[in-house]
């Protein structure tokens, strides 16, 4: 059967290159890192070398970079010390952040009755400036959280202009930079940002690792209590294998970025051209169809379709070996109507079918043609 | 050069077979869990097939298995969430506990102002049941935390007596099993306990993978927030290789248990024996010299030795390629005094090297016999 993979947003396959290094680590390198004997040593080696590799790339310091199991650990990480350890008061987000974001800062508002301002945006999903630039004004200690990469959308965010604003105003600025890490060059010297959260199955890495990035000096304090790992700032045994595969894969994926990102933005551009001569009536949510102002890794489509048909398009793709995503894939029953176009789409257009299709360089135009032509005949039908 | 790891209590050899499922699952499901479609469900179905073997080896309900990075995490997970969202305002456990445990209630102290007693330990490190039963008078909601089998000195917990005295006395039990679990068989059906941690690569598995045992309708909430992963237990994106990792381990833990469990209490022993007869003097901290009140997995030596030449062993055996542990592995600068030794040894014997030399099945007598022969030579010298 055809099988074609469209949902690199959710999770993307892992480089083969990714996979051989993490083997050879298993097979070599079972030492606990904070062993002091040679097996020790030799697994404390790999992990500082990834850590240094990883930190190069973002034009960080090694020490600034903290392991994590994931991106929505790492979130989790900065968010809860902000509050409890750095006394912030106020978290300035939006209403389409990731859950990861967005849940735990509801759930620190419960425990810590902090305010939460969430700042205007627009019908395509862009930040209000002007409006972030009000709410910076209240005088309680404020953290920004705001996505460089909308996971949805692909709404791609002047994370710049965020991180200067917010130093201009002295708050703190924490960025989910879940979908651009790999896929994007981020100077962290250039830009002033305190904290960022990236993982390692968004750009061909193993899941179950990811970092924070947290700058120098920032008072952060852990999530998890125990030992003494990464610095005093994670506890619990390294996993070696997963580090050196993040590190792996975001060696790739910078190596191969100009490369990568070239063939990938032709993909997008070409399925969003074919999609809009074989579909009259097609529409592109948030910022999705503009090559400009949306990543080139993913589309938003919202299909001409009926209230009645809608429900059986996710399930027809499913069957034709379609991989899509009906909103975010990240968290459980992802059939669920989605945050994040609820907040954005008119009550007519949420009845439509909304889909993302999200691309990688595994992908190829036959795949996309074959994708249109069921789309095609769906919308038709 | 010879190379001898007598650190299983710090971590594991992974097994091949482990690593082989997991090369497979990484090659070939790299799917989403949380995705609908066929690449997301056939990574679901691995993770739940886990689940269910596990939970089949404890006599629990698949339900109750919540997987986590690690042993710490599960310890921090049950233990914040009990004084946060279980209202425990009175935490139980002992000196000897490790830090996974000790430095989180510390910190869950700070936070909450709850009180922690500390049971008492005799001069071998047992729990001092009467005094337990006393603290267990206390009116305030109770949770307990004492570990089943102690990593640095071995001494086994009669945890059915703790989680028997718990539940008569309405207080909650947790157990950081992490030394016993894939060691000793548990039977959650019979044992009246709340929660228990586990970790994988201290029997084989993977580093950076383990799992919560959370009794239903407990009504623990999640330490890291974000997607539903985990029926809403523990946000992020699975790590599926590593759960198949675990699973298989715990599998071939529990397969082999009793021809592997008399294969290495037969080289304790074996060890015990030729150490008492090569060094007069040598003595064993806790009960781990003793093969009934303590696991059959380590071993923790006191040896006849000079304060000066104290300092010198571990770098000696290390030279030599004896990989063995001062103490505790589990943490950065391990070279530090263990927390568990001091609470139990005199100054006099604190002065003297102490060494945790822990076994597992790919060990052999001749391993043994060499570095007995280096520990006689170190300390005739």
């Amino acid at each position: 059967m055809t099988q074609v993979y469209l949902d690199n947003a959710a999770t993307t396959q892992i480089r083969d290159e990714v996979i051989d290094a993490m083997t050879k680590v298993m097979k070599q390198h079972y030492g606990n890192a904070s062993s002091t004997h040679s097996f020790g040593r030799s697994s404390k080696s790999l992990i500082e070398k990834s850590r240094k590799t990883i930190a190069s790339y973002l034009n960080a310091s090694a020490g600034e970079i903290v392991f994590t199991s994931g991106g929505t650990e790492a979130d989790n990480l900065v968010l809860r010390s902000a509050v409890r350890d750095l006394q912030v008061e106020h978290i300035i987000t939006s209403r389409i952040e990731h859950h990861a974001v967005l849940h735990t800062v509801e759930q620190l508002q419960k425990e810590y009755h902090i305010s939460i301002s969430y700042v205007n945006i627009d019908a395509t999903g862009q930040v209000d400036f002007s409006h972030l630039g009000e709410l910076l004004q209240n005088p309680k200690k404020t953290l920004v959280s705001l996505m460089h990469v909308n996971n949805e959308i692909g709404n791609l965010l002047d994370i710049q202009r965020v991180a200067d604003l917010c130093k201009a105003n002295k708050a703190l600025f924490h960025s989910d930079t879940v979908q651009s890490v790999g896929h994007y060059e981020l100077d962290l010297q250039k830009i002033p940002i305190d904290f960022l959260a990236a993982s390692a199955h968004k750009f061909h890495g193993p899941k179950g690792v990811g970092f924070a990035f947290v700058r120098k000096n920032s008072g952060l304090k852990p999530l998890i209590f125990g030992g003494e790992q990464e610095r005093g700032l994670r506890a619990g045994t390294e996993s070696v294998h997963n580090i050196v595969g993040i590190e792996e894969a975001l060696k790739l994926a910078y190596s191969n970025l100009e490369t990568e990102r070239a063939y990938i933005e032709d993909l997008k551009r070409y399925f969003i051209d074919k999609l809009k001569a074989a579909i009259s009536g097609v529409t592109f949510n948030g910022c999705s169809g503009d090559m400009e102002t949306s990543t080139y890794t993913l589309v938003n489509v919202c299909l001409p379709v009926s209230v009645e048909k809608s429900a059986m398009l996710l399930f027809q793709l499913d069957l034709k070996g379609i991989a899509c995503s009906k909103g975010s894939a990240c968290q459980s029953g992802s059939t669920q109507s989605s945050h994040v176009l609820a907040e954005l789409l008119s009550d007519a257009d949420l009845q439509k079918p909304s889909i993302r299709f999200s691309f990688s360089s595994y992908n190829t135009k036959e795949e996309l043609d074959y994708v249109i032509e069921i789309l095609k005949e769906f919308t038709d039908h």
